[in-house]
C-alpha cells in the first residue's frame, strides 16, 4: 500500500476527497478553465500550431498529472517558454502548420515524456541541478525577448520567422511594407488594455466594492475580458475581410487519441531538444511546484514530480497534443481560487473538453493579434533584470554565466545558449574548486586554536609545517594540492613535518586519495613525514581500509593541538 | 628582470650554470640519447610515420622545452600514448605514409602547441583537472592494450589497422595467413630479450661488480643492445630479402625547417583530437615533473609547463616533427644520470642532430618487428592493474569512471572514453555534490556541542529546528536544500524558528543565495523565521551586502549555542 502511495501520490488525497473539497475544487475548476483557454490558444499559436492543439495539450495531461504528481497545487498544461522552445525546434525539420511538422511536435512531447518518466524512474532530478539559477535567469529573460518579438508579425498582421534576435530582425524589417493597420489597431488596444487591467483592474474592482480576494480572483479574468470583446469588435465589423487574421475554424469533438508515429532517425534527432525542453519545463515547473508546497507545509518529491511531468507529456503525445509542464500564473489562479487537491485539474480537463465540443465556434472571430498580445504582455514580466542586479553585485562569476546565456540564446539560440551556460558555469565551479582556499595555520598563544599565519599573530615551528584545506579534496583540486605542498616544502628549506589540518574536507575522492599517497611519498624521499589532523569521521571510514594509511609516514591526530604539542616536543 | 625570470625559467638557472653543471648535463645527455634513439624511431613508427620524424621531434622541441620548460628534470620527445593518439587522429583524414598523412600532423603539432600555450598564457592550467585520476588511468590501461595489440602485425610481419579493439582483432585474424616466420622469430625473442633484461639485466651487472648506481643506469641501455644485436644479425644474414620488415633509408641531414601547411578547414577538424592530445600530454607530463621537482625540493608552475610544452610542439611543428610531450622512462633516465638543469636537454638535441647527420645509416637493418618488441615491453607496463584494485576498494563511483573509460577507449576510441570518462566524473561528482549530507542537530548536554540527533543523545527544541549542511552551497545542491528544509519542516509542525548552522559551507554562490531567499520566503508565509549560525568569515563577507541579509527574517549568531539559548529563551 505505501508503494502504491508513492507511485501514485493520488491514492492518498482520493482516500480522504469529501464533499466540500469536490465543490471548491469544481469552483476552482471554472476559474482556471477560463484563463487557460485563451493561453491554450495563444501557446499554441506560438508553437506553430493550431489553435486545437493547445486546447488538446490540456485535457488528458492534467489528469495524468493529477494521478502522478506530487504537487497538490501544480496546474500544468502549455507554457510559453516551453512552447517557443518546441516551436524552434519542429522548426529545424518541418514549415509550421503543415502535418509533419504537428507529427514532429506530437514525437516530441512523447520523447520529452518518456525521458522525464526515466529521470523520474532512476532518480535522476539531480541533473536538473546543471541549470544554475543565473543561467536560468538568463535564459528566460532572453527568451522572454525572443518570444515577444516572435509575436510582433501578429500584431502587425506580417509574415516573419527566425530563430534568433538577427534573423527575426530581419525577416520583420523586410516584410514591414505589408502591415496591415486594422490588425495594427486590435493587436496595439489588446496590448494597452491588457497592460492597464494587468496594472488597475484589481483596484478598479475593489473600488466598485468586491474584497481584495475576490477583486484578485476577478482581476485574473481581465485577460478573457480583453479577449471576448477584441473577438466581438472583429465579428461586428467582419474585419477578418478586411486582412485581420482570425482563429478561424477548430474543429470540434474530442482530442484525437492516437500513438505517435514513431521514426527512430527522427527522434535520435529531435533528442537533444526534447532533453533541454523537458529539464527546462521541470526546472520551472518543481520550483513553481516547492513555492506552494512550502506555503501549505507540505512536501515535494522532485523524482515523482518528474513521474508525473512524464506521465503528463506523453499523454499530450498520445492525444494530439504538445510538450506541456507546470506553469505559475495559473498555479497561482488554481491556489488563490482554493482548489484543494489535483482533482482541480481533473475537473479543469473536462470542462476543457466540454468547450472542444461545443464551444469552438466562438473563438471563429478572435483575432491572432489579440492572442500575440496576452503572450506579448505575460511574457514581458519574465524578463528578470532583478535577478541579474543582485547577482551582478552578488558574484561577477555568476553574472558572466548569467550574460553568456543570455546573449547566446538572443543571437544564436535556445540550444547554444543553455549549454555555453551549463558549461561555463561547469568551468568555473571547476576554477573555483582548483583553487581552494589553503592556509598555513599556527597557534593562538595560549589557546588551542590555530589560525592562518597572514591574518593573525600566531605561533609556528620552523620544523612543522601546518597546512589548511578549506575544500573537500577531489579530481578538481587533487592535482593543485600537490603543487601548493610542493612549492610550500620548497620555500621553508628545515621543515621534517607536515600536518594537513582537514576540519573543512567533508570528501575524498580516489583521486585525490592518488593525490595524497603522491604528496606522502615524494616528501618521504626528502625525509619529510606527513600526518593528518581533525579528520571528520565519515572520511576516516573510508580512509581506514585504503593503502594511503598503511603507507603514511606520519600519524593521525584527533585534534591539531595534539599534533603540534606531539611534533614540537619531538623535534625539540 | 622578474618578468624574464618568470616567462623565461631558463634565464633562472642559466646565470649560476658552471663548468661542472655542463659536465654532468653532457654525460646524462649521452645517455639520455643512446636511450631517445630507438624509442623516438619506435613512436615515429608507432604513429604510422617515416622514422626520420620521429628524430625531428627530439630535436627542436628538447630545446624549447629547455628555455621555456619550469621542470628542471623533464625530459621531451615522442611518447607512447601521445604517439598513437596522433597517429589515430590522423588516419581519420588520410592513408599512413603519404605526404597529406604527414601534413597532418604536423599540423596537429602546431594546433596542440598553440592551444598548449593559449592555456598557459591565460592561466587555464586547471582546466586539465577534468582529468580525474581515475579517468587516467583507465584512459593509459586501454591504450597500452591498444598500441600493444597495434604493434603484433609488426610482430608477424603482416598488414592490420583499427582504432579499437574489434576492428584491430578482425583485420590481425584476416591477415594471419600471411604472417613471416622470420619476422615472428626476431620480434618474440626480441619481446623475450627485452623482457628479461628488464626483470634481470641490473642484478646481473651487479653481480659483474657494477655499483648499485651505475648498473641501474647501464641497465636503462639493456634496450638498445637487444636492437643492436638484433640489427646485426639482420644485417649478417640479409634477413631483410627473406621478409623481414626494416627500417631502411632514413634521409640524412637537418630536420626540414618550414611552417606548417595552414589549411583551416582541417585545422578545425583536427581540433578534437589536438585538444585531447594536449590536455593527456600535459597531464601525463606534469605528473613526471612535480615528482622530479618533490624529489629535490623544486617547485614546478604548472602554468609554465603549459608554456614549455607548448613551445615544444610549436618548434616540432616548424622543424617536420609530431606531437611530443615529457616523458617518464627517459626523464628518469636523465635524473639517475645526474642531469642538473635543462641544459641537458639541449646537449641530447646537438646529439641527435649529429646522430641524423652522420649517423642514419646504421638504422637501415634495423627491424621493424624489434622496434615493436620495444614499444610492447615498454607500454605492457602502462596496463595498471594496482590503480583499479586501489580504487575498487575505496570507492564504487570512481572505479564505474574508470572501467567506463576503459571500455569506451578499448571498444569504440580514444575520444569517446576521455569524453565518457570526463562527463561520468562530472555526473557522479554533481550527484555527491546534490546529496551533501545534512544532520538535524542538538546539544551535548553540558556541553556546547551539536551533534547529530540520529548518532547522538542530545536535547532538541521542538519549536527550533537547527540543521548542519556539511557541503559548500552552491548550484548542484541548492535545490536540494530547499527540498531537504521543506521537508524538515512539513514533518514538524511546532517549528517556528529553522537555525543554518554553517560550520562546514566555504562558499555559498548566486544560486545558492537565490535558494536561501526563497527558503527564508516560504518559512516567512507559515510563520518560521530562519537564522544563520557559525557563517564562516569569507562567506559572510560576501553575504553582507547581499538582499537575503537585508530580507533575512531571523538572526546571524557567532555560535550555534548562542542561537540555541537565545531562541530556547524566547520560546519558553
Amino acid at each position: 500500500m505505501n508503494r502504491l502511495h508513492r507511485y501514485l501520490p493520488a491514492t492518498v488525497w482520493l482516500k480522504d476527497y469529501t464533499r466540500t473539497d469536490m465543490q471548491t475544487d469544481m469552483m476552482a475548476s471554472v476559474i482556471v478553465t477560463i484563463m487557460l483557454i485563451p493561453q491554450s490558444l495563444a501557446y499554441a499559436m506560438l508553437a506553430g500550431l493550431p489553435p486545437a492543439v493547445g486546447l488538446y495539450a490540456s485535457i488528458l495531461p492534467l489528469v495524468a498529472y493529477a494521478l502522478f504528481g506530487s504537487s497538490r497545487t501544480l496546474a500544468v498544461g502549455p507554457v510559453a517558454v516551453v512552447s517557443m522552445m518546441t516551436g524552434t525546434a519542429a522548426l529545424q525539420f518541418a514549415a509550421p502548420n503543415t502535418a509533419e511538422y504537428l507529427a514532429i511536435v506530437i514525437l516530441l512531447a512523447a520523447i520529452s515524456g518518456l525521458f522525464l518518466l526515466l529521470l523520474g524512474l532512476f532518480k535522476l532530478g539531480f541533473l536538473a541541478n546543471l541549470l544554475s539559477h543565473p543561467v536560468i535567469s538568463g535564459f528566460i529573460s532572453a527568451s522572454a525577448i525572443l518570444i515577444a518579438l516572435g509575436q510582433v508579425k501578429h500584431l502587425l498582421g506580417i509574415q516573419a520567422s527566425g530563430r534568433n534576435l538577427i534573423d527575426m530582425m530581419t525577416t520583420l524589417w523586410s516584410n514591414l511594407s505589408q502591415t496591415n493597420f486594422d490588425t495594427v489597431l486590435i493587436g496595439v488596444s489588446a496590448v494597452l488594455a491588457l497592460y492597464l487591467l494587468r496594472q488597475h483592474f484589481k483596484s478598479i474592482l475593489i473600488m466598485f466594492g468586491l474584497s481584495d480576494h475576490h477583486a484578485q480572483l476577478a482581476s485574473k479574468a481581465g485577460p478573457v475580458l480583453v479577449v471576448v470583446i477584441m473577438t466581438l469588435i472583429v465579428a461586428a465589423f467582419q474585419l477578418n475581410t478586411e486582412g485581420v487574421k482570425v482563429v478561424g475554424d477548430v474543429p470540434s469533438g474530442f482530442p484525437p487519441l492516437a500513438l505517435p508515429k514513431m521514426d527512430f532517425q527522427m527522434a535520435m534527432d529531435l533528442l537533444p531538444a526534447a532533453i533541454l525542453i523537458s529539464i527546462v519545463g521541470f526546472v520551472e515547473s518543481v520550483s513553481v511546484a516547492q513555492s506552494f508546497a512550502a506555503k501549505r507545509r507540505q512536501s515535494i518529491d522532485p523524482n515523482q514530480e518528474l513521474v508525473g511531468l512524464g506521465a503528463a507529456n506523453l499523454s499530450s503525445a498520445f492525444s494530439g497534443g504538445f510538450p506541456v509542464t507546470g506553469g505559475f500564473s495559473r498555479s497561482v489562479v488554481s491556489f488563490d481560487a482554493g482548489a484543494k487537491t489535483p482533482m482541480t485539474g481533473v475537473f479543469t480537463a473536462l470542462l476543457i473538453l466540454l468547450t472542444l465540443s461545443f464551444l469552438t465556434g466562438a473563438f471563429y472571430y478572435l483575432p491572432k493579434a489579440v492572442l500575440a498580445a496576452t503572450i506579448i504582455v505575460a511574457v514581458v514580466q519574465l524578463i528578470d533584470l532583478k535577478s541579474f542586479i543582485h547577482i551582478w553585485r552578488y558574484s561577477k562569476q555568476d553574472v558572466s554565466a548569467l550574460l553568456a546565456t543570455f546573449f547566446m540564446v538572443l543571437f544564436v539560440g535556445v540550444e547554444a545558449g543553455i549549454i555555453t551556460g551549463v558549461s561555463l558555469s561547469l568551468i568555473l565551479f571547476l576554477w573555483h574548486a582548483s583553487h581552494p582556499h589553503i592556509a598555513v595555520v599556527g597557534r593562538v598563544p595560549g589557546t588551542e586554536h590555530f589560525r592562518n599565519v597572514e591574518r593573525f599573530q600566531v605561533e609556528t615551528n620552523c620544523e612543522v609545517l601546518t597546512v589548511r584545506i578549506d575544500e573537500s579534496l577531489f579530481f578538481a583540486n587533487a592535482r593543485m594540492l600537490e603543487d601548493k605542498i610542493n612549492q610550500l616544502v620548497s620555500e621553508q628549506k628545515q621543515v621534517k613535518d607536515v600536518v594537513l589540518m582537514c576540519t573543512a574536507v567533508n570528501m575524498i575522492d580516489a583521486s585525490a586519495l592518488e593525490s595524497l599517497e603522491m604528496i606522502c611519498a615524494r616528501l618521504q624521499s626528502t625525509d619529510i613525514r606527513l600526518h593528518l589532523s581533525e579528520v571528520k569521521g565519515p572520511v576516516m571510514d573510508r580512509l581506514k581500509g585504503s593503502a594511503f594509511i598503511s603507507h603514511l609516514s606520519g600519524e593521525i591526530y584527533l585534534t591539531q593541538n595534539q599534533a603540534f604539542e606531539a611534533l614540537c616536543h619531538q623535534e625539540g
